[in-house]
C-alpha cells in the first residue's frame, strides 16, 4: 500500500461537485442529461479501460467516487459494486480493463468523467515518474518532485509520484526549510549562505535543505550543517566534482550532506546526472509535464439487478 | 474584460492553503523558511517574468493572492502594492516582466509559487488555444474545450481557454444536455437517437447537443430538433459530406443544427477540419495537453518602505 | 438589552458576501465601483437616517458590518469608528439620524446597502409588532409571531419581534412540540387529539402546544395535559366561550392551559380578540406582511483622518 | 426555462437547516412533533394549493427540498415522488393545486413550511412584477429590480423577478459599475461626473451605469461614455425631456445611452413613466414591497406504498 | 428533559470524523478493520454497559451517532434501531446496560468508541457534580462550573453539569460580564472596583458579576450594583462574615447581591463552605478533575434481520 | 521538534470560537467584559506561570492563539509579541514562567483562558506519560496511548503523549487494522483468529495488529502473520510466558511479532509489566486519567507601546 493522499476524500468530493454543479457536501449535485434520459431503475455495468499502456495511479479514486455518489443521491450502498481489476503501480497494457462498476446506470454515468480525469492525470504522472526511476534504477538514486504542481491538486500529484516510484519533496512551506536563491538575495551583507544557516540553526527548525549555485556555496553550506544540498542548474561534470569533494571531506560519515541535482533534467540526460554520483535528482516535469493517459469507460445495461 | 471564473477567489484561497499548510480561510498559513530567515520588517520588490514567449492568462490571480495574504497575515493593505505590466490575453515575449509586487519580503515569497503555478498552467492553455484559434482564424469557426480537465481546476482552465480566444463547452453536468454514446447504449429497443430526443423534448430542458457516430445518426438527430451535432471521430471528408447535407436540407434557416468536429484533432490537422465546413471544433488537448509555460519571480530588497 | 439572535454575526457575514460577491469568510469581497472611483486613503463620515417614523430594530448590525469589513479588507480597527445615536426599540421620527460611521470612504460604501437592508426590514417588523402590542397593551395579552418567515432570515425577524414588544413562538421544529391539523389528519382511528396527546405524554417531550378547530377539541386537549391551546380561525365569540369554559373548569389553577387565538387577525380586529379573554394572539403578518421602512445613508468626505 | 438562481440548492439546504434546527449539511435535522406522533412507515400524499390567485414562482424548490430531506434523513430516493402540476410563471387561480408529494408522512411534514415560505415569498414577487410588466407591456420597456432585497435571499428574489417578466440589475457590487450620488459626493473639486467617468474609462471595467439628478448631469454623462443613465427621482416630464435630448443627440446610433427611470414609481404612476419614453424602469418595491401569497399544504394518509 | 447542548449534533459529527478519518460531513469516513473483516450484510446487536456505578450523562449521543452513521454510510434508517434503557441523570449500577443497538455490525462497531468516549467523560462529570450537589443538598445552595474546560468540549461538559444537578456559569466571553482580578489590574488610578462598575453601568451590559479578594472589595461592589459577587479563595469564616454583612446591609431585599464561593473547594470541605451561608459555590474540578467512568460495548451477531 | 498535531491551527481556531462566542473563522468573536472595561489602546504584558511542577506541553498553542486573535480582531501583527521561555517537553518547576505576551490588553485577555486550558490539559498528559516512561526507562519498552480520548481533542492529546516520551497508537479507524474481541465475536464458525488473519492477508491492508485473550490465541496469531499482538488483560506472569514462547519460536528473526501488554496497568504495577519482557505497554489512562496542571496568567499594564 502506498501512503494515501491525506485529502483524498475531500478532493474527490470537490471534483464531483465541480462536475455535477453543487457543493462538496453533495448539495445540488445533478446530471441533467442522465436524469432526463435514463430511468432511476436502469442498472448497468461500466468498465474502465486504458487506451494506451502506462502505470496505473488513481484507481483508489473509483470506489470513493461511487461511495460518495450513492450516499449523496440516496442510493443504498448495497446497490453499488466496484471491482478493481488492477492495483496502484501496476504496468497496464493498451485495452486492459482496470475496474468494473455495477450500479444504477445514472450513478455510473455521473461518476464517469471524474474517475477518468483523475486516472488520466495521475497515471500520466506515475508513468512519467516510472520512466525516470527505471533509467536510474541500479544506482540507488532517488527521483523527486517539486512544488511546481497544479493548484489544488498537489497532494494527488505527489501521490502519483510515489506510485511511480519517486520520492516527494516537502508538501508545503510550513513543513520543511528549503533555502533558495530568493531568500539569499534578501540577506544582504557578508555571506548570505552562512547567515542563513546561522539563523536556521538558532531556530531549531529541524533538517535544513539549501540550494546553491556554485562549488564555493556548496562547500560553505556543507560545513555549516546543511543536510541536503541542491546544486541547482549544474551540469553533470560540476555535480561530479561536488560529489567528489563531499565524499573526500566527509568520507563515509553519516554527516555527509546529500547532493541533489535539479534544473534542466529530462529523460535524455538523466542517466548522465545519475552517473555523476549525486544522491537525489529532482525533476519538476514528472508532474507538470507528464502527458495525460488516454482512458475510457464502456457501459452496458444489465438486467435483474 | 474576459468573464472571470466564478470561483476565482475561492480557488486562490485554496491554493494558498495548499502551499502554506492551512485551511482556505487562512487558519494555519505559515512559511517556515521565510519566517526563520527574513525579518518581518524587510521590504522588497518582486518581478514576475516570462522565460519563454506565450499568451498571458492568470495575471488576475496576482492581486488576489497578495490581498489575501495581507489580510490573513495581519499586514495592512496599505503596505502592499501590486502593479500589472500586461493584460490578460497579451502576447508576451521571452524575458518580459508582467507584474511587479512591492510588499514585506515575507509576503512576496509566501505568494511566489502560487502565482507562478497559476500563471504557468493558465498561460500554457491560453497559448495553446491561441495557436488553434489562429490556425482557423479566417473561417469564423470556433475552437472549444471539453470536460477533460484537471480535477478542481476546471473553472480556471476554461477561463484560460476564453483568454486564448476559445469558446467553452458546458461547465458541468447540471448545466446543459449533451447526449453521448454511453447514454445511447442504455436506450435499448428501437432507435436510441430518436428515443433520446423524444425524451429531451418532453422534458423541457433547453438546447440539446448530441454526439453521433455516422451520417445516418446525424440525419436522424438533425430532423428531430438537436441544435448542435457533434460528429465524433469523423475524418474531414465525412464531416464535409455531413456539412453539405445539413446545408442542403436546411439552407440558410436558423434551424440548421450546428456541426461540430471532435476527436483526434491536433495542430497538424486542424486546418483540414476547418476547411471541411464545420461550425465548431472541440479539442480536449487545448487544456489537458497544453505544456506549462516557464516563468520566474525575481526579488530585490528595498529600503525606506 | 434584547436577547440577540444567535446567528447575528454569521448572518451579517453572509449578507456582506451576498452584496460583495464572495463567501462569508471574506474571500472575494470587492466593490468594483468604489475601488475604481475612490482612493484607499479617502476618509469619510456616513450618517444613517430614518426617512419615516418607526421603531428602530437592527442597529446592532451596524458595528458588526463595519468590524467585519475592516478585518476582511485589511483596515486596522483603529481607523473605523461607529457611533450609535439611538437604541434598539426606540421610537424614531422622520429624518432622525440613528448612527454615524467614520472610516475610509470605501469601507463605508461597501457596507451601506447591507446596513440599510437589515434596518429597513427589521425596523419594519418591530414597528408593525409594536402597533399590535400597543393595541392590546393594557390586557397583559402577548402578541406572538409564527414560522411564516423569510427563508434564512428567521432569527433576525424573530429578534425584531422581540424588539417590538412581541413574544416568539418556537424557533424551529426540533425545539418544541406543536400539534397541528396535518398531524391529526394522519392519526386515523379513534380520536386523533387524544391519541396525539397520549403519544406526547409517553415520549417525555416537554411542554405540549396543540391547535384545535372547535370547542370539543379544545375540551379534549385541555383535559389531557395540553399546556397551550391554539384555537385556530375562531371568531372572538367562540374564543370568549372557550376562555369561559377553561376558567370555569380550571379556576385559578396554574394547570389551566393558556388560550391562544390565531388566524385572520389584523390591526382592525385585534382589539376584539383581546377583549375575548385570550392569553395570547399569534399573528404571522407581524413578520411576513410588515412593510419595510425607508432609510438612507448620507456621506461626506472628512479630512485629516 | 428561466435561468436558475446559482445558489438554489445551497439556499434550500440553509432554509431546511433553519426550520429543522441543524446545519446546512443535514447534521442535526429533526422535527420533534412529527417524530413523536407519526411512525416512520406511515406514507402520505401532500398537495400544495394556492389560496389566492397569482403568478407561480418557486415551484423548483419543491423537488429540491424533498431530495435533500430524503438523503439527509436516510430515506431511499425511490420512496419519494414529487409531481409538479404547474410551471414557473404560470398564472394560478385560487384553490389550484400546484404540486403533489407522495412520501413517508414525516418527510412531507418536515418540508412543508420551507416549501410554503419559499412559494409564498417568491410567488408574491413574481405576481407583483408581472403587474408592473403588464402595465408597460406594449412599450418594450423593461421593469428592473434593485439591491433593496432581503438579506441572504437576493438570488431567489431576483429569480422571482425574472419569472414575473422583469429584468435584473446587477447581482452584487463586484459585478458591475454603477456610479451613485454617494460616490459623486466624494469626488471633490471640478465636475464629479466627468471625473468619475474619466476614472472608469481608464480602469477598463466594462459597461458603465450612472445615476444623475438633473439634465445637465445626464448630458455630461451621455457625452462621456455612460451606457445606461439612471435619472433618479425625476417626474415623467423631466424624463420626457431627457429622452428627447438623447434621441436628438444620438439619433438611431447604438451608442445612445439607455435612459432609466427610478425612484417613487408605483402601480398607479408607472404608465406615465412608460409613456415618457424611457427605456427601463427600476422599482425596488417589486421585491421589498410585494405581499406574500397565501398557500397551504393538505395531507392525506396513503396505504400500500 | 435537560436543555440540550446547542452544538450536540455538530459535536457528534466532528467526533465521528475524528475517529473515522474524514470530515464532519461524512466525507471520507471509513473503518479499515471492520470493512476488511465483516461483510456488509452481517447484522448484530450491541449493548452498552456501565462497568462501575455512576450518574448517566450522554445517552442522547447514542441515537445521534447511529443516525449520522446510517446516513453517511448509505444504510437506510429502517435498518437501525437504538433503544435507550436508562435516562439522563439516572443513577446506574455496575454492570447495568443503558442502551441497545440493532444494526449492520459494521455500523455498530464504527460508532462504538465515539459513544463510549462521550459517555465515559460526560457521565464522569455528572457523577462528580452529583456528589457535590448531594453534599449541599438541603441548603438550596447551587453548585456551578467554570470556564476551565477541555477545548472544543465545553458545551457537552456544561450539559453534563446540568444533568448532574449543577448550574452553569456563562458559556463564553461574549455572553456575560464577569470582572476578574486581571481586569482590575489594568484599571490603574483610584479604585479599580468602582471604576469597573462605573463603566459597566454606563454600558448597559446587563447583569454584572465581579470577583473580589477581600471584604472591602465586596462591600464596594455590593453598594455599586454588582448582582453576584464571587469572593475568591476566601476560607469559610471569611465567607461567613461577608454573608452576614450582606444580609445586614440588604435584609430580605431582592437587591442583595448573591455571594459565591470559589477557589480551593473540594469534596472534603464543600460542606463547610455551604454552612458558611453562601448562595453559590463554583468548582472548576467538577469538570476538569472528574474521573472518566468505565464502560463497554458488547456485541453479538443476530440472524434474520 | 516533536511532530505537530496536523489540526493544531484548526483546533485553536475552534477553541477561540468556543470561548469568544463565534465561529472558527473569527466571525462574531467578542469579549463583553474586556470591551466594556479596557480601552483599545491599553497595552499590557502577560506572563504564563506554572503553579505546580510538570512537563510542559502545549506551549506551541500560545503564538497560534495570539496570531489568530490579531488577524481576526484587526490588530496589526506588529503590535503583538509572544516570547516562549521554555520548550515543549521541558520539566517545569512550580512558579516558573513559560511564556510572556506583550500586546493590546484586550487581546491578551481574550486569549488567556484558551491558552491556559490547552496548557493545563496537555501538560497534564505529558507529565503523566513521562512518569510512566521514566519508570520503564532502561528497558527500551515503549509506552503507548489508546483511542480512549476526549471527543474532538484526540490529535492534541496524542501530541502531548509524544511530548511526554510516549508512542501513539493509530490516530483513527481508517489508518490501521487492529483486530479486537468485538470483531472476533462476529466471525462465527471455526477459529475466528485464523479467519480474521486470512481476510486481512487477502486484503492487502498493511501491518496487522491483533488483540488476544490467551496463549493459544497468541500462538495462532503469531504463526499467521500478525505483526503486533496485544495480550489484553493478562497479568505479568502470563505475559512473561508469552514473551518466552515468542522468543523461542522466532529467535532473533525480524519476523517475531511484538508483544504488547494492555489493560489494568498503572503507575504502581507498570514496572512488573516491563520486567515481564514485553515490547510495548499501552495505557489509556495516560490520556483519560491524567490530572490537569494548575497554571495562571498574570497581567500588568505597560506604557509607551
Amino acid at each position: 500500500m502506498f501512503e494515501l493522499p491525506p485529502t483524498l476524500s475531500q478532493t474527490v468530493a470537490a471534483a464531483l461537485a465541480e462536475d455535477l454543479g453543487g457543493d462538496p457536501n453533495g448539495i445540488g449535485w445533478s446530471d441533467l442529461t442522465t436524469e432526463t434520459l435514463i430511468p432511476a431503475n436502469t442498472y448497468a455495468r461500466g468498465v474502465i479501460v486504458f487506451q494506451e499502456p502506462g502505470v496505473a495511479a488513481g484507481l483508489i479514486v473509483i470506489p470513493e467516487v461511487y461511495h460518495q455518489l450513492a450516499v449523496r443521491m440516496g442510493v443504498p450502498q448495497a446497490e453499488i459494486n466496484v471491482k478493481r481489476l488492477a492495483r496502484e503501480g501496476d504496468r497496464i497494457s493498451a485495452n486492459q480493463a482496470v475496474a468494473e462498476i455495477t450500479a444504477p446506470a445514472r450513478i455510473i454515468l455521473m461518476g464517469e468523467r471524474v474517475c477518468l480525469n483523475f486516472l488520466a492525470a495521475l497515471s500520466g504522472i506515475a508513468t512519467m515518474t516510472r520512466r525516470f526511476v527505471d533509467l536510474v534504477n541500479n544506482s540507488g538514486i532517488r527521483i523527486l518532485d517539486t512544488r511546481k504542481t497544479t493548484p489544488l491538486f498537489r497532494d494527488m500529484e505527489k501521490y502519483a509520484v510515489r506510485v511511480g516510484g519517486g520520492l516527494n519533496h516537502r508538501r508545503h512551506l510550513r513543513e520543511q526549510v528549503i533555502i533558495k536563491d530568493n531568500h539569499l538575495a534578501l540577506l544582504t551583507g557578508g555571506s548570505p549562505i552562512l547567515e542563513a544557516l546561522r539563523r536556521t540553526s538558532a531556530a531549531d527548525v529541524g533538517r535544513v535543505i539549501i540550494e546553491v549555485e556554485d562549488l564555493a556555496g556548496l562547500q560553505a553550506a556543507a560545513t555549516r550543517g546543511a543536510e541536503i544540498i541542491i546544486y541547482d542548474n549544474a551540469p553533470p561534470e560540476k555535480l561530479r566534482a561536488a560529489g567528489a569533494w563531499l565524499r573526500e571531506k566527509f568520507g563515509a560519515s553519516p554527516k555527509r550532506p546529500l547532493l541533489e541535482a535539479s534544473g534542466g533534467i529530462n529523460l535524455e540526460n538523466v542517466k548522465q546526472y545519475a552517473e555523476a554520483g549525486v544522491d537525489r535528482i529532482s525533476v519538476g516535469g514528472i508532474i507538470h509535464s507528464a502527458p495525460v493517459l488516454n482512458l475510457s469507460l464502456e457501459i452496458h445495461p444489465v438486467t435483474g439487478a
